[in-house]
């Protein structure tokens, strides 16, 4: 089993990622920390603690928002000081502390607008998935404090959480998994066994015959909640048709389950915590089980660009291969949950798939969330769109754009990025032993305690750009260490050098392995190619069929309405030619652009008819293209966009 | 405008025709009258008549099944003896006379079920549409037979339908199109205007304000009808969640309307309907509106197959480019009202494209409508089948089905095809003055009056195979015609003779054009190069992106899993090689195969990937693929068929 490196051990200086890890933790933040102030969600905390009057104001699952804010702002905080953060953190702390009842109970809507509706709605209430933020949160606030304030919150609520649903008390799960990886947060943090055991309850009885949250959606009368939540909870039941079973995967057993099915984000949070349960109780079946599950996603669920939920009309997982363009769902959150999943598998399964699967979900599907200034989000991220509207923005629900929002009603997605990239440094490295596994190339420091003495490796990097890297070893002494760096699947040919001088490859498990006595001053040099890839879809997936991407490196790219003359829709490109890759330090932040030649189709005679003979590239017809990072696109105004191009055979 | 020859005028003896419409003759006629009987069809006219007891049978428009089947049988009397088919046809006709009301109304529904609900339900139950196919059987009939028998009851029908819907009358519109095309017959068999002028009317009436069938789909608890009926009705209505407006073309005035939408049989009936309405009342507005809505369908909203009508849950056009392949609706009943459009514009506006889609339709649509054994039908037909299911077999309808089936609750498909392919001799040519007109390439003779004279045009062809066409005139003396020979559109090279010399091409509209002088025994010979077609759809055409179709001639191919071994979902092919054409004689009533090089997409590394790099031709894997003609598919038995074949760049 690996382990992260503490968050401490690490420090990133990356040229790709300082600008927009200092976005995060400069303009983010704090943005929206002013969100939380304004939009009522710290002050349903001051009504619970009887400091202000007055009904908790917007959706009953508002608490996590201050939660994944804390989340994020405590890992800043280990790294960066900021003493204005570090004070408004401490002082939402203290809210929320107070907002707490004596029994240990935390949820504020309920204390505030239903106290004898507590823990009778499990399915849609959110109270669990509140209280799993809380934990995380807490376990990320001790660690960036040193002081237990918060983790002392958390365990009263975990302890009462316990006294209800642990093992002498009543049957329950968690509408939204969540709880799960909180406990687990908390359990590592506390060592408290019962937190653990907690988790593997939740994790087990989901899926069992007589769901105990069945109940609660066949009867929506029943429902608590404030009106505009039971209105809105309505409407989504009667057009998904459901808000159980598959919707929360609590259709079978998790341990008999094959597939990603249902509400994405909810899939995504309870694999997770059932990867830790099944690791840390060394529970085979179930592991096996998400195993199959996560390949499943990964191979016939998944946008190129990692985004996942297909679905708009639940946020769920569609079928296999329906994967559908503008109107993918594809939620921010759901990349996250995916992260935040495939981190967990690739601790305890070291195979480098699921590294590869975090870095193409982080630079493509994540990094698309939020915008190059830090203040504007995708909580839907279309990877097609006709530059007009989203399909579904006759829903009138700001998430149905195609220009990032300030925020949402839900506003799950801004803070869930911002506790994501202000944790980046977890998902850099691995240890084992005197085993150190790189996962991410993002150039960075760690400090390894290998064999009694702190062994700091610099990784120099240029990616997304460009493959290089080199990672320079200091030790006081000669230390005898294993160095595992990942191969990317999108690197069809790596070099070895140590110190100047090939070395041999080799690779175990995706890894390219280099095992030495290092010594001080040893620098291991990774070349990666990293050539423009053309790549189709299986033919499966009917939205992409004649269609193709370009991938460099990690990175997906998409056409832009703005960057060219053809329409993106009609823009078509022969397979075989010679892409050209530039360096474009004024555009979009720094990226470097493909360009490449293209038809208009709508220029082809004959293009306009139904059916007609296939049309050949006529290479006297062709014009420049230009491809941008798909992380980039929508930082320009409304524009037609698409990631996947028609494809003309040459 | 053009007219249509008496069908006594015309006789087929064509190489490809003269097996099908003998089945069609001696299996299909004989096998649905056998239908008629054992589903009540025919004792729901007893009842009527009061000649037997009990209750209407079946569903409330079966009348029409019988009238479509007086029709098809006249045709057949018209030009071949059966008699005991005329007697059969001559019984039935009794039956109908006998349950006419002593006021001329005639439905054996309401009569035996609701006689106090005549005419209270147009828009659901069909009187209308029942009466329009009773006045096309009375018109066949009476041509065929020289007797008014039927005829004297349609006209006492139509004589009561004017009094209650005629200028005198109230407002009413049928809510499934038919009527107008029957008045249209019936004024032509009698010459009597009022039947002209009711057609217009309710054409008129059709999209003004306040509808007159609105109400009844708003409040459905007062539909008259049985309670299968009212059930299906019902649950259709929620499905579809509506029954009137756009559905029936009842949303705006017809001559406003631009698009093909709505139940695609309801439409192309009123479409043909008001076709011979504008062109005998000289309404060009209303010419030039359905002149649009057919450009719509045939460009945006047909399959290549000539198919109408995509959406499955209310048998109606979807979008434009929306064209689903294994789901497809293309109801073979909206094929042969596409035929009958297409005809009456081809009469008013003679361009070769309304013939170029009567083909289209005829040879593909439509023949793949019935089995090569004349006793099984269609009722959707599909473009792409797995072999296992139809996407929409859980309905538990049959017509959901990817093999033919004996029959239907409602049966209108298969009589839809008997009564055209026992006319299929008016389609062949028309007449204007001194003019002939070759729209379809089947072999055939047609006795002409021109200039006072009898002149004989014997056709030899090898349409659908080649592309070789002869007509021989004969006459006894010398003649000056005008003959007009259709180029088709798959043909992009013919060449003319007259007795064996070069004759130079002179097109329009389309038409090859030869006026001149005749001498008996001229030959004129029209050579038609008919390669084979390698087509693709317009870009929009989502199902379709990266896949190719193979056409030759009038004829849609297709790729069956029992004539090959690679699964024909995965079977790629490269669009530039040689394709070889073979007659096989002994294969499905002898058809042309196509034969070329594809590969299996399965076989390609990679190819289970979600995502991986282009794959490329390895000419070293391509197999041989054969393809045989669309129309004859699902004639051994359950098999994956596509008609549209994955493309791969060499």
């Amino acid at each position: 089993m690996l382990k992260e490196f503490p968050l401490s051990a690490v420090t990133i200086d990356d040229a790709f990622w300082n600008a927009r890890l200092t976005t995060n933790r400069t303009v983010s933040l704090h943005y929206q920390l002013e969100q939380l102030k304004t939009t009522g969600r710290l002050d349903n905390f001051r009504k619970a603690a009887g400091t202000m009057s007055g009904k908790f104001q917007g959706r009953c699952f508002n608490d996590s928002d201050a939660y994944k804010w804390i989340e994020a702002a405590s890992y800043s905080l280990t790294k960066y000081d900021d003493p204005v953060l570090a004070e408004e953190m401490q002082s939402i702390v203290e809210l929320v502390r107070a907002a707490q009842e004596p029994d240990g109970y935390l949820n504020s809507y309920f204390t505030v607008n239903e106290p004898d509706k507590k823990w009778t709605n499990l399915g849609i209430m959110h109270e669990l998935y509140c209280a799993g933020h809380l934990f995380q949160a807490a376990a990320a606030h001790v660690q960036a404090t040193g002081t237990d304030t918060l983790v002392t919150v958390a365990k009263r609520c975990a302890d009462h959480i316990y006294d209800v649903f642990g093992p002498e008390g009543r049957r329950g799960i968690a509408g939204h998994p969540e709880v799960e990886v909180g406990l687990i947060d908390l359990y590592r943090v506390t060592g408290e066994e019962r937190y653990l055991k907690l988790a593997v309850r939740f994790v087990e009885q989901r899926g069992q015959p007589d769901s105990p949250i069945q109940d609660e959606y066949e009867n929506l009368e029943c429902i608590a909640g404030d009106e505009s939540s039971k209105i809105s909870f309505r409407q989504h039941f009667e057009r998904a048709g459901h808000y159980c079973g598959e919707y929360c995967q609590d259709h079978m057993p998790l341990r008999n389950q094959t597939e990603a099915v249902g509400h994405a984000v909810r899939a995504t949070y309870l694999y997770a915590g059932a990867t830790d349960v099944a690791a840390l109780s060394g529970d085979e079946g179930l592991f096996k089980a998400l195993l199959e599950i996560w390949h499943n996603m990964t191979g016939k669920r998944m946008y190129v660009t990692g985004g996942i939920g297909s679905a708009w009309e639940d946020e769920s997982f569609g079928p296999d291969y329906d994967l559908p363009n503008a109107s993918s769902y594809a939620e921010t959150c759901a990349a996250v949950g995916s992260i935040m999943w495939s981190h967990r598998l690739s601790m305890y399964k070291p195979e480098s798939k699921f590294a590869d699967s975090i870095e193409r979900t982080l630079y493509n599907a994540v990094l698309a969330g939020v915008s190059l200034t830090g203040d504007r989000f995708f909580y839907t991220n279309p990877l097609e769109s006709d530059g007009i509207a989203h399909p579904y923005a006759h829903q009138r629900r700001n998430r149905f754009s195609i220009e990032r929002q300030g925020w949402f009603t839900t506003a799950c997605c801004p803070p869930n990025v911002a506790r994501l990239f202000a944790s980046l440094e977890k998902y850099i490295y691995l240890q084992r032993d005197s085993e150190v596994w790189i996962n991410q190339f993002i150039a960075s420091t760690v400090k390894a305690e290998i064999s009694g003495q702190t062994v700091t490796i610099t990784q120099n990097s240029s990616c997304p750009w460009d493959g290089l890297a080199t990672f320079s070893i200091s030790a006081g002494r000669p230390v005898t260490m294993k160095v595992l760096a990942r191969v990317p699947a999108w690197c069809d040919h790596v070099e070895l050098e140590l110190n100047g001088e090939p070395l041999a490859l080799q690779v175990e498990n995706g890894y390219a392995v280099v095992e030495r006595m290092w010594q001080d001053n040893d620098e291991l040099t990774l070349r990666l190619t990293m050539p423009v890839m053309v790549v189709e879809s299986h033919p499966c997936v009917k939205e992409n069929r004649g269609r193709i991407a370009l991938i460099r490196g990690p990175l997906v790219y998409c056409v832009e309405q703005i960057d060219n003359r053809i329409p993106v829709g009609k823009l078509a490109m022969p397979v075989q030619q010679e892409f050209v890759t530039k360096q474009e330090n004024h555009l979009l932040g720094g990226i470097k652009t493909i360009r490449g030649r293209a038809i208009d189709l709508g220029s082809v005679p004959g293009s306009e008819e139904l059916y007609g003979p296939v049309k050949q590239l006529d290479a006297d017809k062709t014009e420049e293209f230009v491809a941008i990072p798909y992380y980039a696109w929508a930082n320009r105004g409304r524009c037609a966009m698409t990631v996947w191009i028609h494809k003309i055979c040459s």
